[in-house]
């Protein structure tokens, strides 16, 4: 019943994000019933984070000074609980990223790590081939990967892909809603980030919240694509019309999830 | 009939803006028939404005550096008479965007203050609430706060909402038109900013240009609603389909404007 | 047969682009079935580029930053054999956009320079009038301007307008493909450079590659018109629907081009 309480809580997402895909991930979260806002600024950042109830971190296009405000703004969620949840998007693609997304393990308690398999599998030491910031190939033990860097850094991992594959270093699940044109629109990995931390925002558990959200993220792409057909422009705008008539008992009914 | 004129004189709206809904405001220039151009580095914003007919400052996504650029961009447009907008994103969220707005407004002379009611009440010394970029209340003496902010900076006071309210310090109005799908898309608030300043570019009178603008948005908003329904992606779309359809006899048809 | 080759090639295209037509960008680079990657720090453009296929420098938002890490990941480009597509956007409005043009072109071997006629106009030392980001006027001598340019840089040079003039300094071509409801939308010009540099990506003939990349463009422009009338927020998105869908054999059957 997330999706109710998100409408009738509005909890506020600061997003630190990229460039490319601010736009979309505030209009979705939106859509969802929460409120997004972009802030990046250093002087601002900790007084910014203490008004929201999760802080997204997403590397997508980052810089020098973001990765400073991300620290500083990362410092603040810790100290007032405030859920974290980082994208790595690209890493494995530059050293850069790679030791970006690994400087904010180590210095902030991330709660949920939202990536492609390819991303997930490289911070778990895995092998794995990410080309700019698409996975070419994954990690062949997956599950292995998923389960150990959710232990590593008691945290839980979401690593999207054809399967979804959740783990919180113990329970581990699989999700298989989604649909194929989600791989044509830009930032639709940010998106599932997005709605991990907004699910996570009003969650006490938050496995089972980043589960809930790829399984509804899944719902919205099949929905989306039965509306607009193989159009990615179309399936682009049909995400967010079914998003904001997405109700908990769709989700519900449409779900399809294995935990193991 | 300033739509007729837009179309004819297309003039040049230099954007400072935030990075969520840049491609968005532009878009919305273009559909309108004025021309955007967005531009923030320091070594060319003075000659920048000096093209333009208007200068739009929005701090939705400010860091130190874009500050900087906009009051050198404003001196720039101060010195020409070029008219200033002021969108004062998120002030009273934090700190550093109140003392931002603030700072603007004492350093340059703007011309047209547009932002939500939250926004305004703070601006104007009023109690409000500002979540993010949200207003989640208002002064309860709004008009008040419009008239009295107005006449302290001797500028166009405009604070959109269910009613938006627009004042010069001594004139009052309140223009009716909109629709709350409105609130269903991010930048919304960022797009009534760029259609002051576009319809400011081609006015004397930026008291009834303000109001126009606002008559105007409100009624794209009501026309994006009956082609889209309730879903906020085609809404979004709907936006730039109706403003590039727009003529000055439909506003003039369909706006709701009261004038005190 | 160049779109069927990028659909099993998926070359990597790195992008240093503006804010405003980043998501833009990216999602037209996937719809033709490239990869994109938005990235602009120092501490990582040169690994990126090396990853990459083709290098996409467009100053459309330009700053000091960016424009550094242009030179950056231009040189490694360079010494690597990878393609730079320049689009010089807004040359003549600014100094600084004039200047930091003709900086990219004295350090760096650019392989096309894709702009509109105003903006090529003036690279190549005829008068134009560029009104922000837009060609007011460009040159009555344009194919000498085109060629003179190409002929200088040794370079591909692509001037797009009503009719596209392509030169590599020998040959000339004029592509009379496209739809006045491409000047609606922001970006389109950007999306231009795209298409050149996911098309010279995967051919050896830059000259042909460009020509084949406007005329597929305009292919693009004309079915998205037929598509979504003349609604420019419609017609936005039919693009991608019709980039995804284009084929080979449908840019051979409407192509008209004529090679001088």
């Amino acid at each position: 019943m997330l999706l109710k309480k998100i409408r009738e809580e509005k909890p506020l997402i600061h997003h630190i994000t990229n460039y490319v895909v601010a736009n979309e991930t505030a209009n979705f979260t939106l859509a969802l019933g929460a409120l997004p806002v972009m802030s990046h600024a250093k002087p601002e950042v900790e007084q910014m984070v203490s008004l929201a109830r999760a802080l997204l971190l997403n590397i997508g296009t980052l810089d020098e000074y973001q990765v400073e405000s991300m620290i500083i703004a990362g410092k603040k969620a810790n100290e007032l609980n405030i859920p974290i949840i980082l994208d790595p998007v690209g890493v494995g693609a530059t050293d850069y990223r790679t030791e970006t997304a690994r400087r904010i393990l180590r210095e902030l308690k991330v709660d949920i790590i939202r990536g492609n398999q390819g991303e997930i599998s490289i911070l778990a030491g895995y092998h794995a081939k990410v080309a700019g910031v698409e996975a070419v190939s994954a990690s062949e033990r997956m599950e292995d990967a998923v389960k150990e860097l959710a232990f590593k850094h008691n945290c839980v991992v979401c690593a999207t892909g054809k399967i979804d594959i959740v783990s919180d270093g113990k329970r581990l699940a699989k999700v298989f809603n989604g649909h194929p044109m989600l791989g044509t629109v830009t930032g639709t990995g940010c998106m599932a980030s997005t709605i991990n931390a907004i699910f996570a925002s009003v969650s006490e558990d938050l496995f089972k919240a980043s589960v809930e959200a790829q399984a509804a993220f899944g719902i919205i792409g099949e929905l989306a694509q039965k509306k607009s057909g193989n159009n990615p422009g179309s399936f682009h705008q049909a995400i967010y019309d079914v998003a904001y008539n997405l109700t908990d008992e769709i989700v519900e009914k449409m779900k399809k999830v294995e935990i193991l």
